[in-house]
């Protein structure tokens, strides 16, 4: 089963809008509904939903309840996913305060630093531990997704250590095209660049005028 | 000047590890050191930067300063950018308190929300405005950037406003694909959904072990 990275990504979208319609306490929904409330169109949903078997009748609308564990057991979304924080800065700290994760099953269970002044310091219940120690604590302490939230310069250091410590995914903080192999899904998080990516274009109108 | 999005998103990167290098008293950088800090390769810079014009010579490297002062030129990053926040929910403060916005020259200037509760408070030394009176607020008072950090069902008409308003570039927190005129910019930041887009992977190699 290849299914594009498109289509994978719009999954959560879906497992999202599906959730508040359930919390609602609505049984029933219509890919014209969640087109609507999605902004993306119904034939696109009703594709990509067809790449993962029935999930609705012609006509009579999706059973939100079914939808919806379909969806979370496909995206594993109904599962606890390990994770470690490398990188206890500024910016770590708040991703470790994030309260977005802990709801969705995600959850930090190590934190790392290289600042001598940090490492052994105590973080939202977590020991912050070195970074230098990093393929040790991970090789006893299993977990599925690195955040790398360290500067530029020893970015891809610990993106490399991370790929030895068998992560298959990595949610990337740090201002760098990380290399990974072809098995390892990589994310970036980072709102500045995407602020600078638009100014160019801003930019350009305002010259124009 | 027809350049792709994937190299203008790159030029952010290049400022940032310029403006480090500046920092540490370097006047000249290679393409290939450049290209090691950011994984890219060295004549992927060498061509992206050629879309701007000459920036080094053959052989001798770049001027740190002046390819900075370029991008930065390029980039509008040498000037102040105003910014709309929409949402002053728990995300939204997260937002209004993130300290990476304004040494980048990002200024959020005004903020709204729809919670009769928050309507006139302040916070950051903003007082929150009411969603309603968006278009009436901005009208008086532009702004460059909005961002929307308001719940997936309210997110579309929001972005609407925006766009009536003459915005031309959206930083989008809320988990819906937003629908804008091409000449309109969108960004999405969602660190959940980049790690339910990576669950499925890290499933998929799970159920085939």
């Amino acid at each position: 089963m290849k299914i594009s990275d498109l289509v994978i990504d719009r999954l959560p979208l879906y497992a999202r809008a599906l959730a508040a319609l359930e919390s609602d306490g609505r049984e029933v929904v219509s890919s014209q509904e969640l087109a609507k409330t999605l902004n993306v169109s119904a034939a696109q949903i009703r594709k990509d939903f067809s790449y993962f078997g029935r999930f609705g009748k012609q006509g009579r609308g999706y059973n939100v309840r079914k939808l919806l564990d379909e969806l979370r057991r496909i995206l594993g979304l109904n599962r606890q996913w390990r994770l470690a924080l490398i990188g206890a800065g500024r910016l770590g700290r708040a991703i470790l305060g994030y309260e977005g994760f802990g709801p969705q099953g995600f959850r930090i269970v190590e934190a790392f630093d290289s600042d001598p002044a940090v490492i052994g310091t105590s973080l939202n219940g977590l020991t912050i531990r070195n970074t230098a120690d990093l393929e040790n604590v991970l090789a006893k302490n299993k977990v599925d997704v690195g955040i790398v939230a360290v500067p530029a310069e020893g970015a891809q250091r610990v993106i490399d250590s991370l790929v030895r410590c068998g992560i298959r995914a990595i949610l990337n903080y740090a201002p760098i095209a990380a290399q990974v192999p072809a098995a390892v899904q990589v994310r970036r998080v980072d709102p500045v660049l995407a602020l600078q990516g638009m100014t160019f274009y801003l930019k350009a109108a305002t010259d124009n005028e």
